[in-house]
């Protein structure tokens, strides 16, 4: 089953008045193939290996996780990188890889001459991601049978089984496909993300890649990647705790007659893969391990950029604010306390605070009974947004967050009833 | 009821070899009277109003969150404090008066001269203390009608119930008294606190009042109090969230001989004085809501001491590691991870980590299924300790957390079954 995201984001509408391209039901992006099987690493028996392959080879670029305790695959991944080459990328589920020291690199390099030497590619030009439980030996015996049925399952068709098969606590898969035009010609770009929850019974991490049969040269490939995550997977937040393994890949073959170069281009590159990667960043906060709301926390009026950012993370990781989103209690005084806590200088007494468009708080008070209740309204939606205006400043940031609920606990305490 | 902290703490004997006063059964210090009554601020009919009266002037010492949005009787009492005197404190739970604007800084100033005119004392000399909800105004009438039964309630032995009129989400009151003898004379510090848990439905906060009748000058016990305060309730952790009313005083009325005053008594005193703290700050986080564990956090090997209280706080805030610990998961890749995002530089190839005596990780690596085996033995105890080795330098710190259960998220969410 592809997930079309039109539907899940149907409440969500993106920015009006942009060319985010054209929404398209198939994922092929030409000269792609992809594919997916299941080698054991999942003892569910369900998809859990994976694999992406470029006919020719593909400039790439990458952004991973700032966590000090860094996988041995995105340690081999982040080297590759800087090359700005490469050809495929195999990816498992099941086995995160991290914290088993020298043999764990080995193991991750294993993966990469498997996939090399079945593809008959160097091996320097295959990239690796993993994503599981973290200090545990990779069974690379498993992935080693596995591989030749997952070249045969190689198809410009296989993207759904290939989100699937890096999916941990994901309960969908996650796929955006959009077709843009520059200038006469048209490229493809195609994105499949798995969740950034945390895979029971250790944490899990979430990846993303994206292909697209535009060319561009990697360090232009690097600032676009750069700026979309920024607008994107950097902007949301299911439990503030950051993976060992997170990675974002992206890959460019030029199989299009599309060349991603000059400012025009750029931009217009820009706005669609910007696009692709929200989408499936919110996707990721939607399916948050036990989410049942999805809130956009909008800072604004504050005095720089960096500040609304703060003010918004701290706000929508605290845990008082999550619970009280999971009881929808329209509780803003769990939102002014966060305020004042995250180390922005703020004025209480000039916030004010919407829960959409309902004022709950006027210069740093409550409105009253009548906006509680119609509050109370708002956040018994699915989605919504909390506007904090610090009223200070004219800078402004949001991010997307889910609320903290029983099923979030019961997910990572392994609880068994 | 008194909780003597003795049964609570069994399993946690504090530093050994160090006087740390000797604990008694009553809990009077001379020249202090306290009581509560139930002034219908607690819809429950539960105590909600208590007073601390010294019948001579007090030295005083305070130490306030550091959370911009303060409550309007922390703003009061921290101007108060610094007169470096008082003679009273009223305390209410029920209602925080925070985000009240002018109005409920008037209403706290109202309730300070209502205590100070049925005292017959100077207004400035009484300080305020809240807790409860946020956001709504303090119904002072019925503070009003309640002052009379206040203080004809007034007593040395007064002590429990005050406990209990300051109590909102905690479950037991949390009392320690500890007699010292400082030359040739002996003195006595009583300490009342509440939890850091969240009252239902809005935020609540920490409070402490300590009473010694020791006599010292105000800025030696300001020095005292933050010394003390950086050893206890600094070193706690609930749920990350910071109060907009957390305070912590001292007063200091002299009826005791002792002066506290040169290096050795200041010293004496600093022990006890910080034993006391310490007690109701592990008090606090064992009643923490929802808690089933109360967990150590110990940091060793570090560069510095900021640098391993970093390293702590992170680990101990983590929703993954508390999740873990709550679900008995000796989930050591949660705690690697949280590690690894804490921001002070670490070597992950470095790092060994405990449960108790039992070694989970060497040099950035699990030790295997036997030392697993060991450590859920080790996390199904309900009090246990976490030692996180980062084998670079030669400092350590230690924070005090507990779980996050699944009652949490209930307490918090207002949970409707």
């Amino acid at each position: 089953m592809l997930l079309t995201e039109c539907s899940v984001l149907s409440l969500l509408p993106l920015g009006e008045g942009r060319d985010e391209g054209k929404k398209v039901e198939r994922n092929m992006v030409s000269g792609f193939q992809v594919g997916a099987v299941a080698s054991g690493l999942k003892k569910t028996g369900d998809l859990d290996l994976g694999l992406i392959f470029s006919q020719d080879s593909a400039a790439v670029a990458g952004v991973f996780t700032t966590n000090q305790v860094k996988a041995a695959p995105v340690v081999i991944t982040r080297e590759r990188v800087k090359s700005g080459a490469c050809q495929a990328i195999v990816v498992n589920s099941g086995n995160a890889n991290c914290c088993t020291g020298d043999q764990g690199m080995a193991d991750a390099k294993a993966m990469t001459k498997m996939a090399a030497d079945a593809l008959n590619i160097p091996e320097s030009d295959v990239l690796v991601a993993s994503t599981g439980v973290i200090g545990k030996l990779m069974d690379t015996g498993k992935i080693e049978s596995a591989m030749p049925g997952l070249i045969s399952a190689l198809s410009g068709d296989g993207w759904p089984d290939f989100a699937k098969a890096i999916m941990t606590t994901d309960t969908v898969p996650k796929i955006v496909t959009r077709e843009l035009n520059i200038g006469d010609a048209a490229c493809t770009i195609t994105g499949i993300a798995k969740g950034a929850g945390m895979i029971r019974p250790d944490m899990a991490t979430m990846l993303c890649f994206v292909c697209t049969d535009a060319a561009a040269a990697p360090e232009i490939l690097q600032a676009l990647l750069k700026t979309a995550n920024a607008e994107s997977f950097n902007r949301i937040t299911i439990d503030g705790d950051t993976s060992t393994n997170d990675t974002v890949l992206l890959l460019a073959n030029g199989q299009s007659k599309v060349l991603i170069s000059g400012q025009k281009s750029i931009e217009q590159f820009q706005v669609v893969l910007t696009e692709v990667l929200v989408t499936l960043a919110k996707m990721i906060v939607k399916d948050g391990e036990g989410a049942t709301k999805f809130v956009a926390i909008e800072v604004t009026g504050a005095d720089s950029v960096a500040a609304a950012r703060t003010v918004a993370d701290t706000v929508a990781n605290s845990s008082l604010v999550k619970t009280a989103l999971f009881g929808e209690d329209a509780n803003w005084g769990r939102i002014m306390a966060a305020v004042g806590r995250s180390g922005v200088p703020i004025k209480p007494e000039a916030i004010d605070i919407y829960f959409d468009q309902v004022k709950m708080v006027d210069k740093g008070q409550g409105t009253g009974e009548e906006a509680d209740a119609a509050a109370t309204k708002v956040i018994r939606q699915p989605e919504f947004k909390i506007t904090i205006d610090l009223n200070s400043g004219s800078q402004s940031a949001v991010v997307w967050t889910c609320d903290f609920s029983i099923d979030y606990v019961k997910i990572n305490a392994d609880y068994r009833t």
